[in-house]
């Protein structure tokens, strides 16, 4: 196997550690002169190499304003926009406190986020010109600089620090520079220029390999970062992810422009089998008939590069999105009859530790990577690691699986917005890095995802496996009844008011006296707090809810753990929250418990011998109350418990008025719901003690609760 | 003058002392042994007496289960709610815990309340026999006078002793002692019968006097008792009412069927001029030509009296509702070009107090009340007190003033709708009884109320007065949202939070510090609670509020010191509350306090000058803050201070998305609606001091609450 073979022609940059494009910064350093300088460095180089690009731009206007495609800013706004984004995040830590300039921030703040094909910008902009932009970047230039000279520096630097504005400010211009660099070459012919800088490598014409599947061995993924890691990452990077990853076989190649021709050629862009119902409709829009950046020309098919179109490279990687390489796996899937589709996250870090990678060093990587072999992709069977070829490096590698976060995933305060729209399913992971991913992006830690109809200089390796690739939970509960909801069981105490549903179990529990704890139904159980609560004491304990989105939340804890939900702050602001069962201490209760969907008025046979029945906040939201409190005798053996809270808000949007059970003028006279409640129950229930008002909080903004009494009521079954 | 007119028949109940129907009793008998024996005999002589009255029905059931009119029950059922009365209002004060006869409690529970003359009652019930209410009636006695003999008792009986049910009970059977002999009096001929006991007194054919009028002079008026008093008393009788009452004539005379017949003879029903506009409504419905108890004989004019029809005593005082005897005194006016009306309520207790009235005693009653004298009214000239005659008893007088609560009202826990509902200003005030008001009834302290078409033994007196007839505040705020603000400016704290407006006028004044307090502008104000804060410091403090509903409230305040409203407690049920500047110690605040209907974001120019400007819990609810921040400063003399506090609850029902100056992301970053206060303000304000979160509670219902923290910023004007 070679393990690296030798190039056929000059490297356009060197590569020699003197000139190697730098590494994403070591942020522990403890001598904070070296911090200063190492940043300076890191900040000089992104900012040089990112305006260098725009060196491929024609030199007339139309280049800079002209969009390259309908989804996207011109140039020009991706040219001021890396510069803006550090004053915004510099004013956010308040390392500054005061604007360069007004006006270019505001035009320059907002990308446009790519959602869907057909989400049209149609924004209208009065662009300023080139070199008032590269005036304004001088201006930036300078202010960071000063910054990093001058401005007070605690090594390490860390997710809270101030500097970490400064950090981010310059991996977020790397992505710019790959994310540019797709545009400039989605950009027409006549925009964009050769220059020596970004020259691509030359085709050495050689076949493209036969590829191979091999085998890639079990064993155990461990992913995610610590937040006081030596490195910078974006949120998505940090918290824990461990996983046991099946054997599989993987291509040992990527799969080159002539492996993708055969599926190009057997209809594959016409064939509407192969694609998901995703990929149909994408293909319906966009019309397309091969590789995005395929030209196809009457002397044969040619490759879009940044700036020329060449004869195709067969031996290089097709870039396709993930909607094309879906469709390739399962047209190869069905030829060969075999499990044919794209590595899971888990199998990509995997077969990425199998074959013993590490993060780019100080010497030239071997891999297409980090700028260090030239700029643009190379052939697929260059640049070997272990077995396989390009485990990292050349283009990206889509993957099933949807981004999402690990436990402990936290937003950062100044940018929180930079993964979390992207945790709705619809975005996918690419993985490895392509020639042009440098800092973070080439990392093992780095994640990043994009829409599945996006283009990056991204392909695909393919995996043959019979595990299947399961989606994680990404889901942010934004409902704000739902979410409010999870808050209130799972979340902070506000007003120094103890947890509703644990108080209420506890209180349960406590009246169960020698009565033995056997079975427990939570009816209106809502997010499932006092199910679990009650199933520490309890063998078995049963959540139901009329809800079936809020049962959704009970099970979820139980099948991940875990729960996410946003939380409103203040109009449109929110947070981000997740709840795990582990820090309530309630993981040991999960096999105690189960919910269901089920109407307090109509119960189902099956939910029958109980010893505790507890109905919180349940009365008052029933159609009719007064058939729940006449039945529920039927389900609680002799000498069982029930409790009952309610705050006795009757609403005619949850109870007809004639189905009030109190809070009525009855015969002439005021009948409380206690006197309901005891009219109700007296033929079966005598009374516990004396009804007790048990407070709770629900949080509807940061500065808005509801404060409630909920008055309960003991009662014992005859 | 005659003082006491001889008998010309014999009087039918003799007006000796051992045989006078019971006066209402004295509860704060010590000796409870002779409090235990007046309680018995005033109950039994009223529960035996009611009955009698049932008597003069025809011997046919459909006397009792036939409507005397279509606005009320059958008789039947005011024979058993009387003592159905006395089994719900035991229960609610827990002298018995269980019902003698759920049925008839249910069925005999609630009269048909007459709102309107066109409110028909549909209601159709199975009513017992009169043998088996009688049998239930006699259960009901047996109850009561085993707890009159053996219930523990404690001298005095006050509002809050249990007994207090008791003696409401019986008072309340001698109100439907009268309004029952009503409703017979308005039965078909044939279902009633003459009975001895309650005979009319036969006419005498005297001629009616010729009415004059006689001068009353200037005083004052104290109405209302303490809530420690010896006496029984309805909740609208306690709490305090002064008045001065300006001088004024009086007719000598009730008016008689004679005098009256006059109007009748002038066209006074078809000319539609004299009537009110609620009159002309009742006269096209009712197509009335003539008083309800003249019945119009070939032979001439009868009177329809309890069991039979007699012609017309001439004498007797006519009796009329007050549409009919404001229509009257119009015509009269009219005729005399005097300023001719019915008394005020305070002018009645004027002229009470000007004949040196006193309640009935020991003796027989010097007038036509209390049963002392038979049963049925006699004429005008035959009871005279000082001058006048008639001042108390033979009909009720009509007065101009709808009914409303005294200062300290409150209402009766176990009665809470006796007179709330009346506080609607379409219940007048009758006053002094007639022939068959007892007990309470016949006192100077009671005080009843009916709609104003609705027919009792009650006519009119007419006065001569320049003064104008003011209909006093009765009303109590009832709409949800003006409540919980009531409640929340004036009201009880919850959760310790301390009043917020007053907090926030506190702080306020706080931060004036140097700067002279001369003008203040409460902007929002909403119910006024912190105009009237701010008053105690500043020279004058204008409270402005988008919301005319609002700024009643503090008008009402103004004018009446007082503010009334109900809150909700669960369901239905209700609290009345009322609160006071003077319990506030906001009384001094007055002269220098104003309120004006204004829209924040587009303030009349008269509004400037201020040295302070609050604005509390106002910018969330402008449909255009930015215009309300970018101007206030032309409000403010320079080193005045601008006060806003607010939650930042963002709701596009109240401010476009648009508008929303914080809880936005702008230009891509999240940006509070501190930092929107920030922009717009700093142009022409520094900040004072940090942030402050002041937090407030407001009262949905007894267990239901908003739990609010609204950020305080100060801002000194330039």
């Amino acid at each position: 196997m070679t393990q690296h073979a030798p190039l056929s022609h000059p490297a356009q940059i060197a590569a020699s550690p003197a000139t190697l494009f730098a590494r994403t910064p070591n942020l522990a350093e403890p001598d904070t002169s070296l911090l200063r300088a190492s940043l300076r460095n890191y900040f000089i180089e992104t900012f040089d190499r990112y305006e260098s690009l725009f060196d491929c731009l024609a030199e007339d206007d139309a280049a800079w304003v002209t969009k390259p495609i309908a989804l996207r800013h011109p140039l020009i706004f991706y040219f001021g926009h890396t510069a803006t984004f550090f004053v915004n995040k510099l004013m956010l830590t308040r390392m500054i406190d005061t604007r360069i300039d007004q006006h270019m921030e505001s035009i320059f703040a907002v990308g446009v986020d790519e959602m869907s094909w057909d989400d049209l910008d149609d924004s209208h902009y009065d662009w300023p010109g080139a070199a008032r932009v590269r005036a304004y970047r001088n201006q930036v230039r300078a202010l960071v600089l000063g910054l990093i000279d001058h401005a007070p520096l605690q090594s390490p630097i860390h997710w809270q620090s101030p500097w970490w504005a400064i950090i981010m400010g310059i991996e977020h211009e790397r992505i710019h520079l790959e994310t540019s660099s797709v545009l400039i070459r989605q950009h027409a012919l006549r925009h964009v220029r050769a220059v020596a800088e970004w020259a691509p490598r030359p085709d050495d014409g050689r076949p493209a390999p036969e590829n191979t599947l091999l085998p890639v061995p079990a064993g155990v993924v461990r992913i995610g970062k610590s937040f006081d890691g030596p490195q910078y990452g974006w949120d998505n990077e940090y918290g824990a992810h461990e996983a046991q990853v099946e054997p599989f076989e993987a291509s040992r190649y990527l799969v080159s422009n002539h492996e993708f021709l055969a599926f190009v050629e057997a209809g594959g862009y016409r064939n509407q089998r192969d694609w998901t119902e995703e990929g149909r409709k994408w293909l319906a829009y966009s019309q397309a008939e091969h590789p995005t950046f395929w030209v196809k020309k009457t002397q044969g098919w040619f490759l879009r590069l940044m700036t020329e179109e060449v004869p195709m490279p067969w031996s290089w990687p097709v870039e396709v999105n993930y909607l094309e390489a879906k469709a390739f796996c399962n047209w190869k899937a069905a030829e060969t009859g075999q499990p044919v589709r794209l590595p899971t996250e888990d199998e990509w870090y995997r077969l990425y530790d199998h074959t013993g990678r590490t993060d780019p060093g100080a010497s030239p990587c071997d891999a297409n990577l980090h700028l260090d072999h030239g700029a643009s992709s190379c052939p697929v069977d260059e640049y070997a690691h272990g077995e396989f070829f390009d485990v990292v490096g050349n283009v990206w590698q889509w993957t099933e699986t949807p981004t999402y976060p690990f436990d402990g995933f936290d937003v950062h305060p100044i940018y929180d917005d930079f993964t979390t729209p992207t945790f709705d399913g619809q975005h996918n992971l690419i993985k490895g890095g392509s020639w042009i991913s440098c800092g973070n992006e080439a990392v093992r830690a780095s994640r990043y995802a994009f829409r599945r109809h996006f283009f990056q200089h991204a392909g695909l390796r393919y995996v043959v496996s019979h595990a299947p690739a399961e989606a994680p939970a990404a889901y942010y509960e934004t409902d704000r009844l739902l979410s409010e909801y999870a808050e209130f069981h799972y979340g902070d105490t506000y007003f120094d008011v103890p947890n509703f549903p644990r108080t209420l179990a506890q209180l349960a529990i406590q009246a169960m006296g020698e009565h033995p704890c056997r079975l427990a139904l939570d009816l209106g159980c809502a997010s499932g707090r006092a199910t679990f609560e009650l199933a520490r004491t309890f063998e078995r304990v049963t959540g139901v809810d009329f809800s079936a989105r809020f049962i959704n939340q009970g099970v979820q804890l139980m099948q991940s753990g875990q729960l996410r939900y946003t939380l409103t702050d203040e109009g449109d602001l929110v947070s981000y929250k997740t709840r795990t069962l582990a820090e309530l201490n309630l993981r040991d209760t999960l096999p105690r418990v189960e919910f269901f969907q089920g109407d307090a008025c109509n119960l189902k046979p099956q939910f029958t011998g109980y010893d505790l029945v507890l109905a919180a906040n349940l009365i008052d939201r029933l159609y009719d109350p007064a058939r729940f409190l006449d039945t529920i005798h039927e389900r609680i053996v002799a000498g069982g418990l029930l409790v009952i809270a309610s705050p006795y808000t009757w609403l005619e949007e949850h109870t007809p008025h004639s189905a009030w059970i109190g809070g009525i003028k009855k015969d002439g006279e005021s009948w409380t719901t206690l006197d309901g409640l005891h009219a109700h129950l007296s033929p079966h229930f005598t009374p516990v003690g004396e009804p007790l008002d048990v407070p709770f909080v629900i949080r509807e903004t940061r500065r808005k609760f509801q404060h409630t009494l909920s008055q309960l009521t003991l009662w014992r079954r005859h």
